[in-house]
């Protein structure tokens, strides 16, 4: 019996556990301490009322022989598929409904994809990043190659020239906040279609972007088409975590080596999966509609304002930080050089306060810390309170 | 750029969406033929309505900020868990709920679980079977090597002796409707325990078995635990074909090669996958609780029903078949020996009924063909006639 043995290499335990284990030993050992979780990215307002609509009436379809619905299309109905489609034209870039496949979340999408590439691939991966992408290519056995993400290229680390495989993108980022310009992203895309690497473009937090001309979307860079397969998700544009939708969408050109890349992703998934709920796609296809759009803006707005709302501590007490503007990230360096671990331990003993340290996303992340702007208005201004009576004091 | 070379072993087509393709172009060039599906196994009856409460109500919770839920544990929420260990625990098998990962199909997870042995296994696949074992495979690079079910074994292949590393059994089987004894389970068991190999057994049509003393799970086998993980889902059980809710059951202390597997298939889902929707999982334990398997047993009762008009019919007819008395498909010897896509021909072109040729669920399903008893009961009783009239006539 042969196991998956390239298991083995990876690091045993996953950051939000880590972090999950310290917060339930803190909350045993000290029940008065209020904890305010500014850790994972987790969402907390509810979903809008035009997507609990929608469920409730899929689920009733769902109990009528008329509507009941058997199996859908491995890739998502038409319905979503357009609903998505649409929403790329606003963004002015052109995508057609069958070039988009209905997932069940960014994460599996991002884990499974690579089943469609070798394992003798190189792939490139930003340092710091989202742990995900490393995780799912170890396990692949894939050769991984980091690429340096730090303070003084605003952790937005661009190609060095040597030619690559596989090469993730996330912007806005997961942990930073740093986007991508327009300029920046097209470097990425001339360089993967030079080198004939494929870009796999993590978009998750897309809808954060705002003002400013910023890139939304990978397909709105010329050449993009060519090279890059782009990770969308509802989880945090409309409160998804634990509703489950998300979408890749390439283009139906894309091609490597003599293959399709679309139908190879179209057969996996045909294989190893078997569609998003209908409940679920209604209650998807309800976000992209005016008024869905409407009600979550209200929600990213509340978000945004938190990170205002915390980026403005920050700064009155002197710690340097990044993101939060045109993410719900804030990225900061840790006050008096402290490891970022000491911080996390250091924030919570003295305020309940939970964050993510830096290291947990890479050993650039060392000496940084992210701050999620997801908790609640009253959370994240007792937080600001916190960090100011306490830090402030305790630190200068 | 490595592509995965071994999507180019898969077969182009995939047996439904040849049928598919077919069916559309019959029904193009006969609009005045009524086409009948009797094809894929997909289910007809509405989701029961504490099912359809179930989801309501917990799409009401998401809604509001009290109850909204975000991320879950990847392996699902406990209610769900310990509501599949309590089905478990109703058919005598000792299964804890940390035994249970929620998953979202039975497709995804029989595909995906293999991500944690290596490539360098033999995988036992009985001929005929469900595809998605064979390609799932193949697309890792695995050595398949295929056991013989025929009408003299019943389609119910034993161990041959010859040591093994992954073993598929699925019973009742797909697509013929024979369910493994006790005591044939009870020697699967022993082999795989004392060559080490694993069994990966597939129960999808579980709910099917009545009257009997056939078992419904693996682990109602003395040994299974140490060698066996178990698929189910509620496609079939509750029509979630859908709705998407599944789990996979393992003994916490299943190992191999020094491996526990249980922790293993842990950290694959905590990588690429992040739970089922919360709505679903509670749709889903609707399921398991009094009143929801009251509900459903009178949609299995239904198309139980319409297993015994179909195999009367065709008994009346002295056409051979098996199946269809604990499993909702009925798999028959093609009439005067014709290869099974000539049937399927002969068939829709002369009635209008789709069925699934044999030769689509591998080299020994050639000269049969399946029928599928989850459509209506109008459908079923018209096909029978049409059978009894077409079919009597031109072929005796």
């Amino acid at each position: 019996m042969d196991i998956n043995k390239n298991f083995a290499n990876l690091k045993e335990s996953y950051l939000f556990s880590e972090i999950a284990r310290k917060v339930r030993e803190f909350g045993a050992a000290r029940p008065d301490v209020g904890i305010i979780r500014l850790g994972i990215g987790d969402v907390t307002l509810p979903l809008a009322p035009v997507v609990v609509d929608a469920l409730q009436k899929a689920a009733a379809e769902m109990g009528e022989a008329a509507t009941f619905r058997g199996y859908g299309e491995e890739q998502g109905y038409l319905f979503a598929r357009e609903a998505v489609a649409g929403y790329y034209a606003q963004k002015g870039a052109a995508i057609g409904a069958d070039e988009v496949f209905i997932g069940d979340g960014a994460k599996s999408d991002i884990g499974n994809l690579p089943d469609i590439f070798g394992v003798d691939n190189e792939v490139l991966i930003p340092d710091p990043v989202y742990p995900a992408y490393v995780d799912a290519n170890i396990m692949a056995g894939r050769r991984l190659r980091y690429m340096d993400g730090n303070w003084e290229n605003g952790f937005l680390p661009m190609p060095d020239g040597r030619p690559t495989d596989l090469i993730y993108l996330c912007s806005p980022n997961n942990p930073t906040g740093a986007v991508y310009s327009r300029e920046q992203l097209g470097a990425w895309v001339d360089y993967a279609n030079d080198c004939g690497a494929v870009i796999l473009f993590d978009a998750a937090y897309e809808i954060f972007v705002g003002g400013e001309d910023l890139p939304t979307s990978i397909f709105q860079i010329p050449g993009a088409d060519k090279c890059a397969i782009e990770f969308g998700t509802l989880s945090k544009t409309a409160g998804f975590t634990g509703t489950r939708f998300s979408y890749v969408v390439m283009s139906k050109n894309l091609e490597r080596g003599g293959f399709n890349l679309h139908k190879l992703w179209m057969r996996r998934q045909s294989t190893k999966f078997n569609g998003v709920p209908y409940i679920v796609q209604r209650g998807g296809a309800a976000v992209f509609t005016d008024e869905g759009l409407a009600q979550i803006d209200k929600n990213i707005a509340y978000y945004k304002e938190n990170a205002s709302i915390l980026g403005k501590t920050l700064a009155d007490l002197g710690i340097s930080y990044i993101g939060g503007e045109n993410a719900p990230y804030l990225w900061l360096k840790c006050p008096n050089n402290m490891p970022s671990w000491d911080f996390f331990d250091y924030l919570l003993t003295n305020t309940g306060i939970v964050g993510t340290p830096g290291a947990g996303f890479g050993a650039n992340g060392e000496g940084y810390f992210r701050l999620s702007a997801f908790g609640s208005r009253e959370n994240v201004i007792r937080a600001c309170e916190l960090l100011r009576d306490k830090i402030n004091i305790s630190m200068t």
